[in-house]
């Protein structure tokens, strides 16, 4: 009889945030590639775009002009998917057909008036602007909405129509489906172990290292072994902090170093600027003062690339109706991140 | 006070089989796009291509050489996910890291001898056969796996890496994510309402009509009223039909129109091969004898494109953090198919 061998046997994997599982299918890594080739571009951008609608003094398409700023610039999304002043939708009388009204905003976080810069072509100080701003925007918007999502799309492959280096904010006035699910899953698991689900995941990782991709010194990024995505990474603290607004100074400092490492090391991978979409989770703002014990701050980071700058994965057909798959392991992903450097190789 | 009108007002719908909403952003359908354009080729092909492994008579990667088929044929993925004889995995000592072994199989069905004609294209005769061979298949495997699922990837930026018209059936040894939750909403919906959720969904759209896209004698698609991709439908019998080998000859005869109407609107809607990601769901084979009176044979359809042949919906930042996000109604969509005819460009 053969015995079990994970990076040779398709297993699948349980994602105790989301309470999903993971098809993992390591002997199927040899495929051959037949279809479609991404076109990523590797042309130098200039630091300044006339038409650009996030440089600095550019005009805007609702003819706003943006101020000549020199750090980070937030501004309320000229498309929002959601609006402040919703009024309320009537009640349905069919079970079949449920909605409820939303409210909401978007704002567009540039990241640097530079436009060439990708975060991790920024400096430290520049990322820490960036972290700075994302606290300030939960603060002012977490009185309002019990959600705000952080979030960026980079590279047009993942939907992003601005080359400008930003990121954006959707505050919501209600517990998105993700948001909904993790606190239910972080929950039961609290209930049950008694203890911190991510807490207890950062322990085990400092403790075998084989899916750590970055550590710094309050920071650790692993590809969790729950992964979907063939390079997804979870950067968290090594703290138990429930909200962005618990991170000291020191803790602030040090996750621009992580994340300067952790894109840096994506880059590195395929000599590209590598697309991805992160976003922040963390504790969200229930208006009763219920327990969030459970809770830890942490980012995602989502990249759709598999072999190469041109080949990505597509989370298509099985995937979309029965259950997400991947062809290497956590840890095979992990090894590939860790045999690049986290310098970047602009910077080397 | 405005009156919340659902065609300009942000909304949440709740989709009763997934168990999660969607954000329908209706006033956003005028942001301009200077993303991505997709390149899509509209070429004719030809009807045999020496070097596709699809084709009749044609040498595979693995070295077997297809019969000359003549209506559908169907093999086992020379690259499949899934193996049928994977040794079972040692139990986790770690409550954060859960994993089981997976076993199962994948197969490939040519559509048609002919490598340029899509479902939409062939005869309600041919479509027919593929049907059948959807039934025979299932039938095959639903001793030794609890889940068979079939499915197709259509169009290069939906992961197609082969343009010779084929499906997929990839069989498992376990339930997967969606199929294990429609499982659970179905039956809470039963129980609370003591009825089928999608036959209640199948009387209300035949008596509204404004999500109907496609309705035959046995069949009805709509754009579901909580349909997240901008396109997307769901194919369901009129009578309450738990799985597919309930079907009558007549039922699998009228599926052979419906498909064919529907898949023809959508090549018409921006005269182009519609990319989609389809999938067919149905009562699983449990292992038990439980009740499977919440369950309803349905096709899913998972359209990408937007707005043209070119410009897609992205599901990446926020949606993928936390929800899906849609820019027209369901309603909307359905006007749209509803405005193009059910008989092919090529046809007509
Ligand atoms: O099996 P194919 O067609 O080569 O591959 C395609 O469909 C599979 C099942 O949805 C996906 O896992 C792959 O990412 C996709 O490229
Ligand atoms: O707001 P943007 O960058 O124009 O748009 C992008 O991000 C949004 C939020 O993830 C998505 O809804 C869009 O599909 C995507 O193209």
């Amino acid at each position: 009889i053969t015995e079990f061998d994970a990076t040779e046997h398709p297993h699948r994997r349980y994602n105790p945030l989301s309470g999903r599982w993971v098809l993992v299918s390591p002997h199927r890594a040899k495929r051959p590639w037949q279809g479609a080739d991404e076109a990523l571009s590797n042309d130098e951008l200039p630091s300044y775009v006339e038409n650009c609608y996030l440089c600095p003094s550019n005009t805007r398409i609702s003819g706003d002009v943006n101020p000549d700023y020199t750090g980070t610039y937030v501004f309320q999304n000229d498309f929002a998917a959601l609006t402040e002043n919703t009024p309320d939708s009537p009640e349905s009388d069919n079970p079949v057909f449920v909605s409820q009204s939303a409210r909401g905003l978007s704002r567009v976080i540039c990241y640097s008036p530079d436009h060439s810069k990708t975060l991790p072509e920024l400096s430290t100080q520049a990322i820490r602007g960036v972290v700075d701003t994302w606290v300030e925007q939960i603060d002012d918007l977490k009185e309002t909405y019990p959600w705000v999502q952080v979030f960026e799309n980079k590279g047009e492959i993942m939907g992003c129509s601005q080359p400008h280096p930003h990121g954006q904010i959707w505050a919501n006035s209600f517990l998105p489906n993700e948001i909904a699910d993790k606190d239910k899953n972080m929950l039961a698991y609290y209930q049950k172990q008694g203890s911190n689900v991510l807490t207890d995941m950062v322990k085990a990782e400092l403790a075998d290292g084989s899916r750590t991709v970055v550590e710094t010194e309050h920071w650790i990024a692993v590809v969790p072994y729950w992964a979907a995505w063939p390079f997804e990474t979870l950067l968290t603290p090594k703290a138990h902090i429930k909200r962005m607004e618990d991170l000291s100074e020191a803790q602030k400092d040090d996750l621009s170093i992580a994340l300067k490492k952790l894109t840096s090391r994506y880059d590195n991978l395929f000599k590209c600027s590598f697309p991805y979409s992160m976003g922040w989770h963390y504790a969200p703002y229930f208006k009763d003062d219920r327990d969030i014990e459970h809770w830890q701050l942490h980012a995602l980071f989502y990249p759709p690339l598999l072999r190469s700058a041109t080949v990505r994965k597509f989370m298509v057909g099985y995937e979309m109706m029965a259950e997400s798959q991947r062809d290497l392991t956590a840890e095979q992903a992990a090894e590939k991140l860790n045999a690049v450097s986290d310098v970047h190789y602009k910077e080397a």
